[in-house]
């Protein structure tokens, strides 16, 4: 973070609000409308709403549909919009243009992926093929790759972070990891374990989902082979936008994926009797898309581009790191005093852009404590030692500043020191989001 | 029809403007924005726009989720939206509560419900199974089942309409069909062909794409195994809307659908490393929904059921089939004196909510002279002679009335006695909707 602006951590509230003021991104946050009073930790679950987009959406629903009817899949542009939208996607994670498609939700798309890539480790001739992910992946990615390796007798193995180098040396066909982890925020390196997998033989599935639009990726520079991510949590997309996949050009026109709709067929109104697939990344579409949530993703992700003419993803990332660290910094004392542990790690390039405390006890209450106080983040449920119960806090540096951070710090200081947590309304009652 | 206002037809224009006027449903059309000027005869392919639906999308975008925030997945009820919205959708085709999801789109659905039933198929000892389909079924349904096929080393079987029963005969296990034919209209008796299909040991997946909403439909009388069926058509969900999916509750627990996502989980909240399928429908889902998409779905169903208290669906089946009657009494003097076929069956029992004509040349510059009108049909492609192109009319009973229908074929009169379709500027072009 060196000569950054970002680079010096404020010491004091009023240094935070000095530094949002003369904060060179500052632009970026004002394309955002947030509810008055609160602080927004959780855009890394579902990402804040931009100004532009109500009226665009109404746009596409009083014009383009009311008006336009039938002959808006033309004349508005809807049979390309998955592609129009992947493009700029694309430019996010290091993919080229015609190698994305914002389509159908994360796990559909894990579906395709792992189904595509199982398909050509057949063609080289593997047996009995291994699926590896991690135990603290993200628990939809193993599940499909359950439902998966059911259909296709395949195993699935999942290790530990630490165990994955081990595993490979084992011999498996297909390593399936999310880049930043949702529980602890922990980053992988890309580049290395993609090198590492396939090294060993494997193709290599991506998970973007915490990584799109809050961390540089480069898919191409790091030889990834297939890749998915989520559009309503970094991208802004909206409540359950399409997610998106990506597959290198060097596979995406030697394997099928089984979801084969008329979508994907290589002329989808010819209305032909046989499937027939579409080239490239076009035959992973199956059928027709959410188009009022596609187009809101479309806004969300000018939100993000906008960033492209004040230094980008780099520029982002450097704000999100000091945002981050100075959480980090804020709340150390309470480690030790209150019984927090902090499962994201120290080392910037191995953090996203999130922070996760975990505690013994208290962690769901604590939250809803806090969100009484107007500070939202979020409670993860975990399934034992290796993956404790966590809080969590998201900073997406388009519309958190440092003052935000300082006075989340100060909310987590007061409902720790106060004990107003342990209020009986913050009990656990229900089914959390 | 007999006895029921719509059983006359009307035999002039004024008499057709008599008729909307005094329609007992006209209140329903008064529900929605049609452009000035356009008769809309598509409403088969994309639904019109519901007056309310605009404010209830932007209610969703800047309340719900730019006030609300992550919150209001709890708040605003979107987790249980797709069961909501699938619980309204059942009362349109004979299904009960908790039986029906709005979910992904129709061909993904068909994918899970194909798994499901070839697993059931296959838990009753039947080996190397076979899907039958018919020849002329939309093509995604057909391309689906191939992808389907394919992955389970099942054979897929289409035959004519007309061979349907002696394909049973011949032994197979799961039976496909569309309700409504997409090309023709062509409407199958789901109670008759059920029973057979059912007799010779078969399960039974309809897909009511162009039938919900349009022409009475029950599942639980039929006695039907699956179901999927399209949110975009008559039940007017917008663009791409969500689609939906009915397993009848006797398979529901049975079988599992491949695309095990976290929404499809026991307790896709607590964050277990393996998948437990959710009982009953809940399985069927797996990711995040669209909820705006979604949202719009659900004003596009209260637009369907506010005719509850006008009579229902056998009010706006009998309004229906007066239009389609209507519009094939005025075209019939085309039908040799230019050259069309009709495609649509003329017995009622036979016949869904549009009209379709055939020609051997000049089908899609009829229909594009049609739109330059301002009545908009559309065009479906053939694939030889059993399945000739098609000019496509579809009734929507909510909204197209009697002095519609009367000037449309007005239209279509005036466009073949003029020639005009022949003008270059309706020739083929690009890709058609």
């Amino acid at each position: 973070m060196t000569m950054h602006p970002h680079a010096r951590l404020p010491d004091s509230l009023n240094d935070c609000l000095a530094l949002d003021h003369n904060d060179p991104l500052r632009a970026l946050s004002e394309q955002f409308i947030l509810p008055e009073g609160i602080i927004y930790l959780d855009g890394n679950s579902l990402g804040a709403l931009p100004q532009a987009t109500a009226a665009r959406v109404n746009d596409a629903v009083t014009r383009q549909w009311g008006q336009g009817l039938i002959r808006s899949w033309n004349e508005a542009g809807w049979f390309e919009l998955s592609q129009r939208v992947g493009d700029r996607i694309a430019r996010l994670i290091g993919a080229g243009e015609g190698e994305v498609l914002a389509v159908d939700g994360t796990s559909i798309n894990l579906y395709k992926v792992l189904c595509a890539a199982l398909d050509l480790a057949s063609a080289r001739g593997a047996q009995s093929l291994t699926v590896l992910s991690e135990g603290g992946n993200f628990p939809t990615d193993l599940y499909i790759a359950e439902g998966v390796c059911r259909e296709r007798g395949a195993s699935l193995r999942s290790v530990e972070s630490s165990g994955l180098n081990a595993a490979l040396a084992a011999g498996v066909d297909v390593v399936m990891l999310t880049h930043v982890n949702f529980r602890t925020g922990a980053m992988h390196d890309m580049a290395a374990l993609t090198r590492c997998a396939q090294a060993a033989g494997a193709l290599v599935i991506w998970d973007l989902a915490h990584s799109a639009g809050a961390v540089p990726v480069d898919l191409h520079g790091a030889n990834a082979d297939f890749a998915v991510g989520c559009g309503y949590k970094y991208l802004n997309g909206g409540p359950g936008a399409p997610g998106f996949v990506w597959v290198h050009p060097r596979h995406a026109d030697r394997a099928l994926q089984p979801l084969s709709g008329w979508w994907g067929h290589a002329a989808p109104f010819a209305f032909t009797p046989g499937y027939r697939p579409a080239p490239g990344i076009l035959r992973y579409q199956c059928g027709s898309q959410p188009i009022l949530s596609l187009i809101a993703l479309d806004e969300g992700l000018n939100s993000v581009l906008a960033a492209e003419s004040l230094g980008g993803i780099t520029a982002l990332r450097a704000k999100s790191l000091a945002l981050t660290e100075l959480f980090i910094r804020r709340v150390e004392p309470l480690l030790t005093a209150h019984g927090f542990g902090l499962a994201t790690p120290r080392e910037h390039t191995a953090r996203g852009s999130q922070v996760s405390l975990t505690r013994s006890e208290g962690a769901y209450e604590i939250i809803q404590a806090l969100i009484a106080r107007g500070v939202i983040g979020d409670f993860r449920a975990g399934d034992g030692a290796a993956h404790p119960d966590i809080l969590r806090f998201g900073f997406t540096p388009l519309y958190v500043g440092f003052a935000d951070v300082w006075r989340a710090a100060d909310h987590l200081q007061a409902v720790m020191a106060s004990g107003e947590w342990r209020a009986p309304q913050f009990a656990l009652r229900h089914a959390v989001t």
